[in-house]
């Protein structure tokens, strides 16, 4: 009964962990607020539905091509160019089962047993998991809350080497949702030209989600042209977690490389999901504001009452549906039932057992001081959700 | 510009460049006519769609489980026990982004490299890339047109070895359109007894396209209990490749594997797929039986022609939509061009060059003396796609 090393060296994804014990503790029936998962709570918008109905009605049930209908992928190059300034080619893109299966594929088409993989610390939980997969060394590039979770161009410069095969990052950052500036992004590609070796995984598949207003693709930057995979995706912007869409814009030979291992893995993804990614790209992203303006007011209600509470520190994020505090003031503090808070899973175990409050430990993002709160939920159940932790800090001594 | 050492493991998949080449021949205005693809040419029935449309108006759009929803694996439960006499629990089900997909999960969990994988030859493409991609030894166990392509227990009990982690075969065969029968399962489970540390993979994608009407799954023998993988989906028998959803049934530790494997590569399969795919294990296989009527007039016209071509060796297939012909006899004669066949290869290349006729090479399938053609297509093509290897056999000299 012993599975593979290969297996071995993954385990289950720690927010997908969560969300499935916060679902065991609800079928017991408690009253569990469940902020851990990272997925709008907003339905399809109704024109996305019916270019997916559409689909269904005109027989678009064979396989498709295993890089992606070419229709959506012209589609995907266009989009590039309005909202990107980046320039990929149809054949330059892959379209994947998620964002996550886009990623996967890069990584494994890229990194040997032995190559680095840097990683933003923060970073999203996934990312380690692959790295780990693919038998690299990953190597992480930490921010704390006091720098807005964003690393800059020494700590790059000191953490990449000759070694390092791929960097990878989000903006807006899952979990922190910090967002770099055009600058930033500008000083930390300066140090990537000296590591030609190195390819960029710039994930954006929280590129609406933005309160700043101005998303900057790092691949705009010439000096790194032939070298950035940009990752996105429909999921976040348009709330279409479950039609599994992501997709890639690269170089060409690593989406050629990327559409063979699919080949082999999974074949095209599902072309009724892709006609409704079609729809979605093609949209004007303004019309899909009402949920941007939903998400911003929402993490206002969190932000305001995290600062409220002492013991917890908390950034103001621009972008995604995150807030990442850092509770190291509360370490040492007693629990009711006599512990002691040594880390940010305890706070989060705490949470989850006296206040059904379910959250996701930072050390699952590299950050073992700090924990993710989704806000993608109804602004009645994140007040609730911001009381429970006021009275969980209460009850400490 | 170097891509990894695991991806070089691989290459595109030879059914898939096929059809893809066949695609662009189209493109250039030539009159192709593509029998290289294992696709129903039917449209998705009716009732399935419907049950599509209503996941879709009823918004599941949200992520899915990671091993899928508990109503779909419930329902897939119920089928294994109504139609295979198999006993899996919803728990021992993971649903995947098609079958292939199913398969390699299995695969990636269970072998390292150093293992051997045995594969029943002529085998499904897919097979051999998979057992390669997990860095073991590919053995195969060959049995040729004069065996209706199917091997029996002696030469298992040869090939088999203490380092035999997996036995892989489909029943109905994809390319041979072989069936095995209850005796000569039965008499291959004997000697697999031997060899507990061997998992069976039995794929039973093609298992409703049957002409000899009983399909018996090999995990049905008490013997082999705990050591049989069933593979199983909706994309041959229900018209549904584009959904993009397979299943296995499996030891709990297995099925626990696959899922930690899916949910950091792709997570759970499309929603909507899922709950069209449960409408389609649900209903009554009997009322899908005009494509199997359909399939079996279509198979019939491909081998009445064929037996009538010299040099041209075929058997007689009882299920899935494959004719698996064996050319050895033309083997030294001179094309018009003035080349000489001397490989099922040679044969394939001068028939989609002169005839445009698009068929697969056995070479892909682990025999090279043989052809697939995929007869799923309508019985007007497939006269004239007949009449085309005729013509290319009767300009041989």
């Amino acid at each position: 009964m012993h599975t593979s090393d290969f297996i071995n060296r993954i385990s289950e994804s720690e927010t997908l962990a969560a969300a499935r014990i916060a679902r065991e503790l609800k079928a017991q029936g408690k009253d569990v607020i469940a902020l851990n998962i990272g997925e709008p709570d907003f339905n399809t918008p109704d024109f996305i539905k019916e270019a997916a109905i559409n689909a269904i009605n005109n027989n678009y049930s064979k396989y498709p091509p295993v890089n992606g209908y070419l229709e959506l992928r012209e589609a995907i190059s266009k989009k590039f160019k309005r909202d990107n300034n980046l320039d990929y080619s149809a054949d330059q893109i892959v379209v994947s089962t998620g964002a996550k299966h886009s990623i996967v594929n890069v990584v494994l088409s890229l990194v040997n047993p032995g190559d680095e993989v840097l990683l933003f610390s923060p970073y999203w939980v996934s990312y380690k998991a692959m790295g780990e997969l693919s038998g690299a060394t990953v190597v992480e590039a930490f921010a704390g809350v006091e720098k807005d979770y964003k690393i800059d161009a020494d700590l790059l410069r000191e953490k990449l080497s000759d070694k390092t095969r791929l960097v990878m990052f989000s903006s807006p950052c899952n979990p922190t949702g910090s967002v770099y500036t055009e600058a930033e992004l500008k000083s930390l590609a300066k140090v990537l030209v000296d590591y030609p070796n190195a390819i960029i995984i710039s994930d954006e598949i929280y590129e609406h989600i933005n309160f700043i207003g101005k998303h900057v693709s790092i691949g705009t930057f010439p000096e790194l042209k032939d070298r950035v995979v940009t990752v996105n995706g429909v999921s976040k912007g348009f709330a279409m977690t479950g039609y599994r869409i992501g997709y890639i814009g690269a170089p060409m030979w690593i989406a050629k490389a990327c559409a063979t291992l699919q080949g082999q893995f999974t074949s095209g993804a599902c072309g009724i999901s892709q006609m409704a990614a079609k729809a979605a790209v093609e949209s004007d992203p303004k019309d899909l504001n009402y949920m941007q303006v939903a998400f911003e007011k929402r993490k206002k209600i969190v932000v305001d009452a995290l600062t409220q509470i002492e013991g917890i520190k908390v950034n103001d994020p621009t972008g995604a549906f995150y807030v990442f505090p850092e509770v190291s003031g509360l370490y040492g503090k007693k629990m009711p039932d006599g512990g002691i808070i040594n880390s940010a899973t305890d706070f989060c175990t705490y949470l989850l057992e006296t206040q059904y409050l379910s959250v996701v430990t930072g050390q699952a993002f590299g950050a073992e001081h700090c924990f993710r709160i989704s806000y993608a939920t109804s602004e009645e159940e994140l007040v609730r959700a911001m009381e429970r932790i006021k009275t969980a800090v209460s009850l400490l001594v």
